[in-house]
């Protein structure tokens, strides 16, 4: 089983801001982390992080059929990334959503998602914890 | 550590109703089988389910103390039950927000969760995963 | 045949309050013509009320497969009452809404009903002949 | 005692379309039903149907003192018909509101009826049994 | 010089209906009063009322190059006659907008005009009065 | 019979701005204009303007008891002069509404007015002759 | 095959206003056109006008089963025509939107038609080309 | 006289949470304040307190003719209890609503009360403090 | 100890308009009341009304340093006296906002106040006793 | 003559999704079909598709003075894209919007298009043979 | 070259409230900052403030033909000052409007400016440097 | 001191479009003129121009060690960017919003900024000269 964690916008920028949050693993600390526990239960974790929606798209449709199941933290897309929910239920693999943060806890444009509709789920407001969870999720899923 | 899971109104009819969206698993089915995760992980699940915002209120107060964390699935008071949440924000423990479905992904009123503000995080859309993956989480929290 | 008629919040104050509208008749009275007129039609009808949401959906579970259809008032509950609207749309019973007033024709809020899309159809203005009208459709329905 | 019923626009094609909703009677069918039901109550039931809101208006100005009371369904007019809710308003007979779906369960624009707040009252969703409890209606209003 | 009054639906009413309000003068009355008026200040003043849209528009295509200016009491055209406000844009003559009542201080939907915009001006609340000070505004615009 | 014709916010410059929509009379003229028209039929017409809504208040309490009928162009206080209105529902002369300009036909903020459900009635958009209108209104009214 | 050409309301009056935009030539001159666009491409085309909104209904019923398609230009009613668009609805014809001008390119109330949902498509901003477009789309359609 | 003081939804939790804003005092420490300060102006007053909203009607139907007046804090009720809402206009008696924090200042939705209109007034923003001026005022209002 | 009073547009009206709802007494009458109650407290109650926002916010720099609480009925600038707002929250006096009547229950704009977010709390509905008792928090305030 | 077609994100996915809707004829398939349709016409058609925003702007300033008209499916970027409708309207090409689908009858965020308003004229609903109609909608201009 | 920099309400008080935010410097310290910065430069910097909207636009009238430029914090008016705007429309100057902080990163209501639109530029959140912007900003000016 | 200059979505068409607005300087002059303008005050000039949001992000990310402060015109970017937003609020330097034109006074969506409330200020419709301000208050603010 092979699973495609994908991160948007911003997301590189882990670890280095907002520490009190976030706390100071960044990006690469916490896709280790995914592919580690992935590893620790056979499956391959892979991942993919851009600035810029029309390469995350390109992307997915690269690796639509290659991997089983997608995670992705949209970053700020999720509130205008109609292209990217196009591509999301385009390709038919199952896609769950994760954010770090509660986001309906913060701005009132980001209490809308315009992906999660296109989503089989979501996690939002666990940290990396969510990452994890979402992983793990998939793995149930199989199991069953 | 103990975790309390609490539901809401018609969750009672699970199992009953729409059984190809949610299978023929009663709340007791899924009471159960949080219950069994919990036991096989050292942590004792208690469960309690009403229909009437109030009792539910009552509940928490009544528990707040002895139960370590709560993962909550409001039913339909995710829209409306602003006392439910003026409850869950005066006890201070952790609340999870778990829902069957994906909520943003039907009628209209249901993407607006008055309940998310004051919880901790929201899993939504993972079915009676996403149960075991709220414990998951706590567990997961309790070890750093 | 059995017909359940269920009044919500506030009816059981009829025929005490505003009555250059209502009449003089209390809840009782209304009850009793309902049962007088089912009677004299061989219906058995069943009655109810509740000033609190969540015994109203229990109720609804407990009657669900005793009764054949349902007639509801659900009072104020018509405009905020999410949680008796996913019961209504989880027993499968056809349950039809009636007010006593034309609701559309008064305060802004009572132009919303949360009942309405889960309901067989609705009678509303007529004041008590409604629920008699509600039990007479019930009737014709049957004999089709 | 006579009853005007008026039916609105595209009610001419009733029995033609979505058969499988409002099944195979025509307008002619169940203009007959009501006016039978009429005379077994010894009352005469008279019909009217027009696709143009202000020849409704013109026949309802000439009926008005002709008939004691009037059954409406004003098709697609309920949404947007000022003109007609000022022609009902100006008449001072009763005036009941029937709906063969129920309208607040479709698009977005059914919900709002503008001709409502000037009824005595509506009935929806019924189908053609809702004409004949509106005839019912006036039989029990005449009887007080 | 020719004035053209148009009545738009339910002015045909006049008189009959909330006489406490508008007296007891018909539709009649008020269009002698201002042909009277017209006559008396050397001006032919026609009279047209309709409760057709439609009728309207194609008689206001047929004396646009007859009469020199127009004053028009859409009725409840007013909210929602878009195709009599095209019609309004599309003749070049000046149309003056006149209504009974103070239309601002009623139901809410009475406070949107569609015509305002393509009209060269309006006048309401003065009752009767209006319509003879619409014919003098045109007889001092016309002595510019 | 005394009138009083007040003119509120920037009505001052009339007559230096916008030249080709209201010509090159001043406020002086427009209230030369109007005085002379009064005498003409036997009419004492006082005028006043001022830039603060205060002070018109102020003004318009003082001379309440003094004339039988005030014409009020507000400027931009008919869209935010609340204060302006409750001081004109609360004396009790009957108080008409004028605007040079089809105030309808402009800025979307414009078609907001405060002031007309306290008015006895409108006329805008028919320049200086609105307030030659408003006299004769009142004149018309009196003869009554 | 048959195509119908419907012209709503104001439509009578092309090549008389607006010459700037849509040119000298009349409604006759455009049906004209496509009357011989048709014919030279071995199609009958059939033209309709009417300002009155139920007329168009009633033709459209009358004509349903004779023609294949329909083109339809609602003009104004574009924005209010429920009772059209339920219509275009009943009847089961391929029914093609066309507007002269880009409508949502014009003021607010232009931005929302109430027909394009139930049409198979719309053409809109190409003037008078766009009927010979949709011609041809119905041309193109039937060789599939 | 006797005056009755309902506590809604979470009032119960006072003193025990959010302390720097509302001080240590419990519910019952307020409760014994107002019955203190009652007794010293010769006046009766009756608490209760209830997490459910329909149990707070049925309590204010059983109590509404032993008691004078009611003082009531709706907690969240206040922005949904349209049962409760319609309760306080039924019974007679005249309801003082009050808050003890200023919720015109917190989250957007506090900013609505579904219960100010039916109340004879409120009192926000003052504390434990505004209890006791809401027994003043009945104080006061029995002197006249 | 020294108290404010300052008075928004119009209350210079009161008892001489809506005398049903206000009673006959002046706004002396009422500043007499709370100056004599005041001085009965020992405390000293200084008065001011003014129809123009900004002489209020003249009125109200000049007194901060000399009053310790104000108490303010900011009349229709409620609404709008954003000014006003600045600088109530500008000077850093306790301020506590006063409305005679319950404003939530009128008019839709009087709905917002714009004052209350920088007031510390509101009493309204209350007629003339609301000032009052708001001199009585301020004692009650000053004993703690 | 020179004609430059530019599909938006997700096009490239065409005949891969929702087959059913869409058909099999994948993007490289339409493409040639307009490429030959041109030049059968004598007419150059250049084909271009991206997924990012930037790019498709990049390419059309490059293009921009190269070709004669342009047709543009915008995909979702129709709804959000402001930085390519700012480019559509800095290159002074007539660019005419076309969709695959009836946008309008879709989620409701599909009803906005931020397009429309800077295009020559829009063509939507009439699958593959509206890019044929467009080109023909050039071809018929350029004759004129 | 003469520039007036008039300052709106509660600008009196800089220097006095929120140090933290802008500083000790009072008004006349910022007006003398910027005389000074105009004297240096040859400018002549003339100053004013009021509390009073219709006070400022009394002042703008009168020394709108003395100075070239004019430089504006309208305060709070800067969100409903219509009169304000329609003053600065009128005036023929170059108004170029200042706020110290950045207002659209507070209040919901400070995201409206209604003199922005009147204005022909804005500068926003540089505390006092923004006033020495603006003159040098004419300076720019006049020098091209 | 070094201060980057970022232009967003099509500010490389400058000079080529709208002449009549802004001139036939194109962006390469501009870029010029601040460079000049920051040597001649001894301060480095870097500029960037691109139309992918997503480039623009990674470019910042790459200088936001490298320069002092940002100046950014985000062209239509201002109205959709959030992954801009949340980068511009992640990097911490001072970013300064600018824009050529008064943005708030053309289309409506042009009125709404998601970058204003992260970045420190904002400068607009002030021409070319709005970014010489800019680089001038960042001189000013380092002198302090």
């Amino acid at each position: 089983m092979k699973i495609l964690i994908v991160n948007g916008p911003n997301l590189n920028a882990l670890g280095q801001r907002e520490k009190d949050i976030y706390g100071t693993d960044t990006l690469e600390d916490l896709e280790n982390q995914c592919i580690s526990y992935g590893a620790s239960n056979g499956i391959e974790v892979l991942v993919y992080q851009s600035n810029i929606e029309g390469e995350i798209i390109n992307y997915l449709y690269k690796m639509k059929d290659i991997v089983n199941y997608i995670i992705i933290n949209p970053g700020a897309l999720t509130h205008y990334g109609y292209s990217l929910r196009d591509c999301i239920s385009a390709i038919e693999n199952d896609v769950l959503e994760v954010h770090l943060s509660n986001i309906d806890n913060r701005e009132e444009f980001r209490k809308t998602s315009v992906i999660t509709p296109v989503a089989c789920g979501k996690i939002s407001g666990l940290g990396k914890e969510g990452y994890i969870l979402a992983i793990n999720y998939f793995i149930l899923k199989n199991e069953k």
